[in-house]
C-alpha cells in the first residue's frame, strides 16, 4: 500500500467517526501495539486527541516516558487482529509478530507505523494535567499518512465485548458544520 | 418510544463506538440542544465522559453556569435533524421547535431528554480543569435510558461537513475485552 502524507488540517475527520485505533509505542528497542477505543478531538489545526489508556497496560508507561506515539486506524478486514491485541499484553507477547502485523518506520516518532492500517497519525505528548487522575493524554498529531485508495474505510467501531459496528452506508448532508 | 432505564455500567458499549450525540442543556427556563461528535469514555463506573465544546457555542455558558445536560443519542433517520441542529444557534433559534425535537424532562438534572433518540444520558460536570485550555469538560452518567427495542442502532459517524458514516454490519469476535 503506497501512502501519501495528509493534511492535518483534515485528521480531524479520520478520528472524529470513533474508529477503534492501534496505539503504537518503541521503548528500548521494543515496539508495541494496543487495542483503544477511548479517545476524542480536541483540536482541529494543530490536530489534538484526547486518549485514555489504563495504567495496567503495558503501554501506558512506555507513552509516559517516550511521550511518543503512533496511531493506527484498522478496516474491518484486520477485525481478529484488533481484537488479538486487545486480549493479549505486550509484557508477554511481541504483537506485530502474534498477529502478522508489518512495522514500519516513522518519520518524526520513535514508534513504529503499522503498514495494513489504511491511515497512520504520528503523535506527541502535550499534556499530562490529567494523566494521575483519569489515565488521560492530550496528544498532538505531527504527521499523517494515508491510504488514498481508501476512499469510505470500513472503521470498526466497538460496542464492548467483541461487538463491533462496521461503517456502513455513506451519507452527505449539506453543512456548513466543518 | 417506551424507554427502560439502562444499567451504568454498559453505558460505555453507546458512547464508545463514537456516535453523534445531541447534548441538550436548559438554563432560565430556555433548553437547547448542539450536535457533538467530539467525545470520549473515561472510566466504566461511575462512567465517566469527557467532550469538548466550543467556548463560541451557546451550550458552553449555560453547561459552566448550570453543570447538567444530557446526551441524546440519535440514529440515521434523524440525520436531517442531527445535521440542522449544527448549523444553527440557539442564540437564534428554538432548535425544538425548528427541527421537530421532543423534550420530555430527565429523572435527575434539568436539561431535557430527547424522546425521538434512542437513548438518553442524564449527566453532571465533574471536572472543569481542562475547560480554560481546551473547553473539556467531564461529565459523569447519573442516569441512562434506553429504547429496548433498538439492538443494533445506525448510529451516525461524522466524518467532516455533513459527510457521515452510518453503523452498518454488526460483527462478534471472542474477545476478554470490556
Amino acid at each position: 500500500m503506497a501512502k501519501r502524507s495528509f493534511l492535518l488540517s483534515k485528521v480531524y475527520g479520520l478520528l472524529e467517526p470513533g474508529p477503534v485505533v492501534l496505539l503504537t509505542t518503541a521503548r528500548k528497542g521494543a515496539a508495541n501495539v494496543m487495542t483503544m477505543s477511548w479517545h476524542t478531538m480536541m483540536e482541529f489545526v494543530p490536530p489534538l486527541v484526547g486518549c485514555v489508556i489504563s495504567s495496567r497496560d503495558f503501554s501506558f508507561d512506555a507513552l509516559k516516558a517516550t511521550r511518543q506515539c503512533v496511531l493506527n486506524i484498522p478496516t474491518a478486514e484486520m477485525a481478529v487482529k484488533v481484537v488479538g491485541c486487545g486480549n493479549t499484553s505486550g509484557r508477554r507477547v511481541d504483537k506485530f509478530t502474534a498477529f502478522g502485523l508489518t512495522p514500519e518506520p516513522a518519520s518524526l516518532v520513535g514508534a513504529p507505523l503499522i503498514a495494513e492500517c489504511y491511515a497512520n497519525l504520528e503523535c506527541r505528548v502535550v499534556d499530562t494535567r490529567l494523566v494521575n487522575r483519569y489515565n488521560f493524554f492530550v496528544l498532538e498529531v505531527l504527521k499523517a499518512w494515508i491510504d488514498p485508495a481508501c476512499k469510505d474505510p470500513r472503521t470498526l467501531h466497538h460496542r464492548g465485548r467483541g461487538v463491533f459496528s462496521v461503517a456502513g452506508e455513506t451519507i452527505k448532508l449539506p453543512s456548513k458544520m466543518k
